[in-house]
């Protein structure tokens, strides 16, 4: 029996929450369950596979609220996933999550970048010490194939990646391609929900700076960090350059030695220069293939979902 | 120790060869080696590992010819790499290579349409009983994640398949769309290696079409053949249409009941639209993601060579 924690209760805790069941028979995961919830705002929920998602937010079953970190230490849970909100600074309390939970020698799924972008190196040498597995496909295009990709291509070497990570600036770029300015797009957008009210991890590079950093290290390229790439953002951009035969976007960049986010003019020719709206992609030139193209959904909750259900029957096949 | 008995040794077969030794420590391959050739040309190999390609071809350590069907059966080898040339009528003789080879209780792996969109049920049925592995990565998009992806998306439903699974057409449409003929986009696709001097596989639609069937059939939509679906190339085709708002793509389309290949007028907003040349494309719906869409090369020596080598790999991890 595969007993799974959910830590953190939003939109990915709650998508997971109903992808699971709805794809438990489908998948064989009769044996797999989700033991117990761990949420700031909802409580700490044990057994909650009979509820709804409404009955778990009236907080039916909730039992004494308890710190994450203490649950995660007493839980009998084999895999955790870690769904609470991106820190950028240290990455907390997710990172404290996750490394509890490898340290009592629990499977993780997180699709939290912080962590894995600030301490990919610590993380994942704690899973290897403890023989257990951290996966974080979520992390990166969410459900849509990015750096899982490389499990595809046994052999080749990536030489580069190009990608556009991040949908709500790539929203933005396009609706301002049609002659709005920046300001009414980031209002379109904050209106669509597909832009937060604080949308500056998005406006201002992190976001994309953040999975670059990870795809890098996935790739076995460990020198990036936030403090050594070139980052930069479209706040305020304005696009002079009305003519159809070329277009901006805010592009990620990387290779063995530099990694750049930046607002980067491509040719209409170029096959990511037709990308748009909240879509995401990513371009890998490897010596085997030369460029291969993902393109998809980088966000949203059944994408994510997706995302943390292939990380699961990964575990759960090898377990 | 794998041995590996290859079976044809044109482009496809030497491709392999060559990135095969390449890769070998890369990937760990120190006990797995290329054991046996078997070519109508060059005759038969044993022991090639330590031989050039131009050793090989020059005939040296070919013993007597022999049927390659003999062959197979008489050889020490526990994977067989099937790489003859396509027959769309029978797929003879790669089928009946492939038959005997599971037959024998051997692996196979294969680049050869043929056998994979004719033979499907009979050939992955005895590949169950008798407990070895067929696969085909190289039938559909060469090393280009293809059908593969939905390895990556468990549990995800597909509901339809676009592609342009046919790089010579695309070229010619590619070409066309600048003004020319369509006689003349073919003299030229030939002059550069891209068409063959009888291309009518490519240019009627049959090679896209064995392609659709093979990939219906790994999703398990398994009533669409030759027979029964509508197959247009694009011979003598005029693209009269000559603004830019759209595209004219030999374009496959495939869902439970129905499957196609003909040329289609795509909007220029299609992400479809934008892949040119001899690149591929293929455009996965499902539930969990909506639209996913992987691009590459579709053909080409070591882009093939890559597909085998991914199929090799998942052989000697389960093995």
């Amino acid at each position: 029996m595969n007993k799974i924690l959910i830590v953190g209760f939003g939109n990915v805790g709650q998508a997971f929450f109903e992808l699971f069941h709805e794809k438990r028979k489908l998948l064989g995961l009769e044996d797999t369950a989700i033991y117990e919830i761990s949420s700031t705002t909802y409580g700490h929920i044990k057994n909650p596979s009979q509820l709804t998602i409404d009955q778990i937010k009236a907080g039916k079953l909730s039992v004494e609220r308890q710190d994450a970190t203490e649950t995660i230490r007493e839980s009998e849970a084999d895999i955790v996933c870690e769904f609470t909100q991106v820190n950028i600074k240290d990455g907390e309390p997710a990172s404290s999550h996750i490394r509890t939970a490898l340290e009592c020698g629990k499977n993780v799924i997180t699709t939290n970048k912080g962590p894995m972008a600030l301490h990919y190196e610590e993380l994942t040498g704690l899973a290897m010490k403890r023989g257990v597995q951290l996966k974080f496909k979520g992390t990166v295009m969410a459900g849509t194939p990015s750096f899982n990709l490389l499990k595809l291509l046994p052999g080749a070497e990536v030489q580069k990646i190009r990608g556009i990570f991040n949908g709500t600036t790539n929203f933005i770029l396009s609706e301002m391609a049609k002659g709005k300015s920046f300001g009414e797009c980031l209002a379109l957008a904050q209106s669509m929900g597909i832009a937060e009210a604080d949308s500056s991890m998005d406006i201002d590079g992190f976001d994309s700076a953040l999975k670059a950093i990870i795809f890098s290290k996935v790739i076995g390229w460990s020198k990036h960090n936030l403090g050594n790439m070139e980052i930069k953002g479209i706040r305020g951009i304005s696009i002079t350059d009305g003519h159809c035969s070329s277009v901006l976007k805010l592009l990620v960049s990387i290779d063995k030695e530099e990694a750049s986010v930046k607002p980067t003019i491509l040719s209409r020719g170029d096959p990511l220069a037709s990308v748009d709206g909240v879509l995401n992609a990513v371009e890998i030139t490897t010596d085997t293939l030369g460029k291969i193209i993902s393109i998809g959904p980088g966000a949203g909750r059944t994408a994510t979902a997706q995302a943390v259900m292939t990380d699961l029957m990964e575990i759960v096949r090898t377990n």
